[in-house]
């Protein structure tokens, strides 16, 4: 049937995605694949006791089980000052704050405050894949910045900021999902300062910084923000569970009235349970103690990729090393194809993500990163980790052996 | 500050529900403004207890805590059938269902999945104040469609397709919010053609029928649907929980698959624990003893506002008489101004809700329904009903009086 779907969406069928899904489905794979936190990391009992508590108090549980408000459950906004201020973000009010139902929200509600068809919309290269179809699918047009080692090219930004007069800029400036990377805070002050200068709206994706197992914190963007451009996003996805789909987005009131207003068509409020949860547990001083817990899961598991990365990978890989998050990232020489190599990875029973879906189409329609590809580390054991990066490594080896 | 927002966005600005809200939460003040099913009727030990046995057990509450798929928990969609064959529809499988966040997602998909700026969308007169919204977050055109005691006229429907070329038909044919009207099945049938001979989409909001206290089961447009032009779309929120946001889509598999990538891109699934939840409820048979329970509350409170509205308001007063849902639409004659005598009733310490804000902007740009209102029921009880509609129809009468 040829349905008259919008211009925005009828581009978008998700279809490669979801057979690469299918694929994984099959419990033989060893994934690289996934953006999952640890499974034995998920605070369960935590959550059955909280639970328990909620809707054992029967004005509470109504409370939890009738509408809610669209800015958030009453009293968990107030909570948030701690994880702000582990961002170097003080000085917020409710007012500036909107409880979403996952990160991945707040960057469709910006798109939705902001985008009308056709405007640009500047993402450090590589970024995160989510967005840029949750950009497309507000019909935006996405535009890859270049990236140094340590973040965003601030020259190729500002040029392009000139150039394409974007409505937002998209980035994860802390263990950057796909790179891994993390921006020095002297990146972090010029992007709000090049953002008051012409009037750019910052997304600043901020999921991961919380899972540091080494290194120091960096401030964020919005710290820097003095001319209210920048909207920080953060969720308690990867800290506390996925599952609940909490997250919050902090901004200048006008923003966040705005993005609120857009929630309220979008999913009217998160679900109470879900927040109340997410409130109770921070109230209960839960949150950092089961990172604090979780955090030598992610670095052994990191470590072991490393190891295994370099001993088992051709020595013409690149690849990064992130002091947290999820990712690593890594590039061959151009004339290998991580795409192309895909099959037969799969065959071998290990995944990983073609690099090239981080690309942004590019002004010159050109594909990019044919010659990359993401790594996830913290949903496999050290254990399948060496075994898959082995299996993987033997691939490589193989197809550089064989080429010029 | 002057932010660059999207043209969609910046004409709303929300403040005048807002205002009203705030207003309302006075607790002095009964109110007939709101939407909410009866507090009384949440079925809160049954809640609890299944989120007990689901957080017990370790794997279930791993998957719950884990991230899920865009589609839905695991199972839920297979466990829809009972009540899509409610409504008449049989032979749709998963493929077939999507899983939302509350039916109000629904309608922001279809907007998404379906419209460039400025499309024509046709409601019925007057319309769901929501979806207005989010058809103005897309940028669409509202454009309201005539309609007689029995629901929407076809004659004026068939009009406006051939003018306007909409994308969409939005309308709640059951038990309507606001005005409470429900459409014989014959008008149904009839709109399922007229959507097939002019490739219009439909979006069938069908979130009270199963709140029938009165009168016989009517079958969807859907079930009259042989061309797959029918969205209909359903939730939990007035038979369960409106709190866990968990409402279903139902339609054409290529149409759900293109709601589902734009729900990826929203909240990317529905929180499970919502949907757990809901699942269980239904496994347990729950669903409809808990809405057989409900319906005595909904009747006794629908039949004591017709009964004060009847003893205490001016004969010129007209108004409908649902036979289940939530709302009862009303209309004085021209002259009435229900926006200006809002602020006496609040100030008398009763409220509802001005009928203007239900009706499309019109062709002609005309604001209609200045003599109209909305009162809700289902959240007060029979003697505060009785007490807020006595106090409101003293305002109506005196008003009447004074005026020619």
């Amino acid at each position: 049937m040829a349905y008259p779907f919008s211009e925005a969406l009828a581009g978008l069928t998700g279809t490669a995605t979801r057979d690469i899904f299918r694929l994984l489905s099959r419990p033989e794979i060893i994934s690289f694949a996934g953006g999952l936190p640890a499974n034995d990391c998920l605070p369960v009992a935590a959550v059955a006791e909280i639970t328990a508590e909620l809707l054992a108090d029967g004005a509470e549980a109504r409370r939890i089980l009738q509408y809610g408000t669209t800015e958030g459950y009453p009293g968990l906004r107030e909570l948030l000052a701690p994880l702000l201020a582990d961002a170097g973000i003080t000085g917020l009010g409710p007012d500036n704050l909107l409880i979403v139902s996952g990160g991945g929200q707040g960057l469709d509600l910006m798109c939705k405050a902001f985008l009308n068809a056709h405007d640009a919309v500047l993402v450090e290269d590589p970024a995160f894949l989510g967005f840029l179809d949750t950009a497309r699918a507000y019909n935006g047009r996405n535009i890859g910045v270049r990236a140094e080692a340590d973040g965003i090219d601030l020259d190729d930004l500002e040029a392009k900021i000139k150039r394409y007069a974007p409505k937002l800029l998209y980035c994860v400036p802390t263990f950057s999902n796909p790179s891994g990377k993390t921006w020095p805070a002297e990146k972090r002050k010029a992007v709000a300062r090049l953002a008051a200068e012409y009037g750019v709206m910052v997304i600043e994706d901020d999921p991961y910084a919380r899972l540091r197992f080494a290194g120091t914190p960096v401030p964020s963007i919005k710290s820097f923000d003095e001319a209210g451009r920048v909207v920080y996003i953060s969720s308690f996805s990867k800290t506390v569970s996925p599952g609940l789909r909490v997250g919050f987005a902090a901004g200048d009131a006008e923003v966040i009235r705005k993005l609120a207003i857009g929630k309220q068509g979008a999913d009217l409020h998160t679900p109470n349970l879900s927040m109340a949860i997410v409130k109770r547990y921070l109230e209960k001083q839960y949150f950092y103690p089961n990172i604090e817990k979780s955090l030598p899961v992610y670095r052994e598991r990191k470590n072991a990729m490393v190891d295994a990365l370099d001993r088992y990978w051709p020595e013409e890989f690149r690849r990064t090393d992130p002091d947290g998050g999820l990712f690593i990232w890594g590039e061959f020489p151009p004339h290998v194809d991580t795409a192309a190599l895909f099959p037969e990875a799969i065959a071998r029973n290990a995944a990983y993500i073609i690099g090239s879906v981080f690309f942004a189409e590019g002004a010159d329609g050109q594909k990019r990163g044919s010659n990359t590809l993401r790594l996830n580390y913290s949903n496999e054991t050290p254990e399948r980790i060496e075994r898959g990066i082995k299996v993987l490594g033997e691939l490589f080896r193989e197809k550089l052996a064989s080429s010029p």
